[in-house]
């Protein structure tokens, strides 16, 4: 009936040093933009053709897009950008080296902060340079909505809005979406299609820059599932998503 | 009272040909990319902070814009893409090489197509593989409203829509607008807020890449206007645009 399509973004420099990254705007590696032009080639050669594009308000989910689109030669196609669709934010944990957070506060710690389903990292203060509030790119978002942490419980409230209110009816409307987020966005919105529980969809790891694609039925229910790419990589990709939480 | 810039993209690989472009989908050379870059470094040593783009739906506009942009650290915006600030389209001129042009038809027989307000190059057939109509980027379009060529005074009545129903009032909210387009499309834009006759507006070449800032009354009406970048590469980049029209 319909298809959507989730891409999660390539390496960015703190995936790569291994730093809590939440809502910092850093960059996709010279790895991850590879990684991005793949997921595009991918989609290509599959035959995809693309009418809207939803994606976060971070730097890592733009560029992935980008390149995406570009491979496929549809940067033409209408863009929609949200904050809703960003990383979870990991409050006072952003920032951090994963390594360094797991050997202060322990890996038994550090796997509850990543991996619990309501359990949220030590909150930012208001004055913090970090939080949202500071930045041009969240003034029209009312203060009460602006995390200072979340838990994942939190990520999927936020995101569920936009799916209610924006995405699903566009797809209903029989447009072809991509989405271009991020890991935790993306499992939000995972959860909640296939409505998981929270035990199912923490143990979840969308492997970065492979196009996980969703077939739907008149109610957006998922009939079928499956990413784009080889399948070595996507098993191989899966892994190192799994691996991330131990400190080193 | 509000303030406007106007972007015209880098060279293009078919401005480097002198090969008449128009809706062709052509991409900026090295040089091109680097003159978007500039113009970014340029807006953001100006402290410009832009709250939503307007862009045609051409790779090399939309490229323009990006690497403005991310010089800009401002990816997050907002754009609309739209046709309407495409490139006059150039009919059966396009992919023609201008010299090879000026030496079948005459030099001035090319001149009164690049350079007359309302006598239109050949057009299209609907058959052509040219014809916009057989792009799914533009298959939304009614058909009555896809040119087949367009005199330049065509292109000023397809684009004055779009700033009477989307851009102007954009303004008029107090949001800071960026306008990244074509040689034309602006002229289109130009020749309506400066009310220019069309003898003037034939005589007027916007410089590629370089910002042109446009401050405006309430009632959108220009007060002052500048370019930003260094003043002989102003003049230099705007005696080049001059010149393209003669035979080699």
């Amino acid at each position: 009936m319909y298809k959507l399509v989730l891409l999660r973004h390539g390496e960015s420099q703190w995936n790569k040093e291994n730093r809590f990254t939440g809502w910092t705007d850093v960059d996709l590696t010279e790895k991850g933009q590879q990684e991005a032009r793949e997921g595009g080639k991918a989609l290509k050669e599959a035959g995809f053709e693309f009418d809207i594009a939803f994606v976060s308000v971070l730097k890592r989910a733009l560029r992935t897009l980008w390149l995406c689109l570009e491979e496929m030669d549809q940067l033409w196609i209408p863009w929609e950008k949200s904050w809703r669709l960003n990383e979870r934010h990991y409050g006072g944990l952003q920032g951090l080296n994963k390594s360094e957070t797991a050997a202060q506060h322990g890996e038994e710690q550090v796997l509850i902060w990543r991996r619990s389903y309501d359990v949220p990292p030590p909150p930012l203060e208001k004055t913090d340079e970090r939080y949202p509030g500071k930045l041009r790119v969240y003034q029209d978002i009312p203060e009460s909505e602006l995390p200072l942490t979340e838990s994942l419980k939190d990520t999927v409230a936020r995101f569920l809005p936009m799916w209610h209110d924006t995405i699903a009816p566009t797809i209903k409307t029989g447009k072809n979406v991509i989405i271009a987020a991020h890991g935790n966005s993306l499992r939000a919105l995972v959860k909640y299609l296939e409505d998981m529980s929270e035990e199912e969809i923490l143990k979840l790891n969308i492997p970065t820059g492979m196009p996980l694609v969703y077939e739907l039925d008149e109610n957006l229910k998922p009939t079928n599932k499956y990413y784009l790419g080889d399948e070595d990589k996507v098993k191989a990709a899966m892994d190192a998503v799994a691996n991330q939480g131990k400190s080193k």
